[in-house]
């Protein structure tokens, strides 16, 4: 066939590795005992409570009307102008490729180092990708890719900064994608949720993160009408499934629940970080969904709690790094606890970390 | 913003009128009495048996080996070559644009009148989309469309002819899109399910329709592998949810579920001809998910049917027919029947239908 959209190379087109695959992590560690204590995510553990749905969520092709509620609540939750500014999809994932073919294929830089798919997903739509550390760099872009607060380390770039740079990438036909996948727990002023109107900037916001519903699949693109408009248009109608227009309208509109969880997660990374810091493990950032971990040791604690059944987040190309979800009840927290008394005594008296496999 | 992908031109960002929308038929009936018996889609009414799904098929990321476990059951039961030429999607519908940028942007042609999205996909990816109503004028395009059987009349094509213009097509680097939306109560020995290895095709399945669980979203493409990688590839991680995965594995591997499902479609499918025609109404074509009608008192019978609750699918575009998806259960069967009776006495006895709303 005659290829379209520009070069597909290889390594657009090959999968990049993830936390939250059991599978992945039985074949890590085959002999640690089940169940695990998956912390290899960002995702909540203490998920929005389920209900029941009728029957017609599942059977029923999901109502125009529905979505547009959806819409709204997204809206209000999230802060955006309107519902029209306001596109819903089966995750922000799927949504990638097609906000990078917003633009024709030009250089995209992605401020780094940072969530893998985004680099994948402009390299796909045929950007010239790479990835820079520093923001002021970001303004040579076509396409420029900030992640706020960033996964996995927590940088924040202050609404201020990305507005300017905005500025910039519009004046010359360019595009800013801000992902906020982690905004629910961030700090909320630097959102630029509200500030979408006037074009040049796509926010992307998630839903199964914070309200612990990953399954569910669902996430939103914040941006100008027309943007907004033409990103329905690509998704078609019923992109979102039964159960994610339920379960999202129902959570995105208690605002009281999020309250509170945002209080309890605050709560929960202080007391990992309290955990971690008895047993020497330095905290070097994060949010409060994970935490972020950066020493020369990782290699061994990640062996080390992978054989108690403790998974952690790996990345294969940063070894000195790691980062850690939040137990979801008091077992967990003390199998964590346990892991990492374990390994602490081996590291103190046992033969080298370096030489764990 | 500098606008990638080709020509946006307003009729391809317009949204298409589907069936399936209560809210709508509340619009047009504001008078009628609840609940609408909704014949409007081509749903199967008796949906797959749901079961409660674990927590974790909501609150998790969907596990690649489960991913695998539906393709493979997918492969089994429409017939494709292998797990490796199945993509699965949120629905087939979000797979129309992706698949219609396979191709640089040339001349797409519909084999119509057909399914609206197919046209509308196409022209989103930048081709010149017209509508043709004979097959073999399709030779003439690089991107061909044909949905087999067709919605809405149930017009077949046969397998022997889809090859040859498969051929035609690979010929010249083109490529050949039959959606099999309704293949599963079709007739199977025409799927090109089987056929895909050499490329040139991609074949469409749905999910929804057949197991009536179209809130579940979830649809797959069957291509040769390197195609079936890159629309993989453009989906992401992720891309189907947790209850879509598992109600997924579990109804196609279900074979006796299958088979008697068909039976009893087709005994439906008799029944609901017999009772038209009972009232002289005269059923032109379909498939055991629905008929199709077309006489000159159409828009009087959908007029009739619908103040007394009972939706049926009509075309703006196409005033003389009408698509009539199965009743459920005996209410509603009797239901049809009864404002059948009501539009024919009115018919035979009052003033001219055409004076009819």
């Amino acid at each position: 066939m005659d290829l379209g959209d520009g070069a597909m190379d290889g390594e657009a087109m090959a999968a990049v590795d993830h936390g939250g695959s059991l599978g992945r992590a039985r074949a890590l560690f085959p002999h640690a005992p089940e169940p695990f204590v998956d912390l290899s995510t960002g995702i909540n553990p203490h998920s929005y409570p389920l209900f029941d749905l009728p029957a017609t969520a599942l059977s029923r092709l999901p109502e125009p009307a529905r979505l547009r509620t959806l819409l709204e609540a997204a809206a209000a939750a999230y802060g955006a102008p309107s519902a029209d500014h306001v596109v819903a999809a089966p995750g922000t994932q799927i949504l990638l490729p097609r906000i990078a073919r917003l633009l024709k294929p030009g250089r995209a830089l992605v401020l780094g180092p940072t969530y893998a798919e985004h680099a994948r997903a402009a390299a796909l739509a045929g950007h010239e990708v790479s990835e820079v550390g520093d923001l002021n760099a970001l303004a040579q872009a076509d396409l420029a890719i900030v992640v706020n607060p960033n996964n996995p380390d927590g940088r924040i770039v202050t609404r201020a900064d990305l507005l300017a740079l905005a500025q910039k990438l519009r004046a010359k036909d360019g595009l800013l994608v801000v992902d906020e996948a982690f905004m629910d727990v961030g700090p909320r002023a630097e959102s630029l949720a509200g500030d979408v109107t006037r074009g040049g900037i796509v926010v992307l916001r998630s839903f199964g993160k914070f309200f612990g519903l990953a399954g569910v699949r669902l996430g939103f693109a914040l941006a100008d009408m027309a943007t907004a408009k033409r990103l329905a248009a690509e998704l078609g109608p019923w992109a979102v499934s039964g159960p994610a227009l339920e379960y999202g309208i129902c959570a995105l509109q208690d605002a009281g629940w999020r309250d509170e969880m945002r209080s309890r997660l605050a709560a929960d990374a202080a007391r990992i970080d309290a955990l971690l810091g008895r047993f020497g493990v330095p905290v070097a950032g994060g949010t409060a969904l994970f935490r972020y971990i950066e020493f020369s040791g990782v290699a061994g604690l990640f062996a080390a709690l992978g054989r108690q059944g403790i998974l952690l987040r790996h990345f294969a190309e940063r070894p000195h790094v790691l980062r850690i979800g939040l137990p979801g009840c008091q077992d967990d927290w003390q199998r964590l606890e346990s892991a990492l008394a374990g390994w602490a005594v081996r590291r103190d008296d046992g033969p080298p970390q370096e030489s764990e496999p």
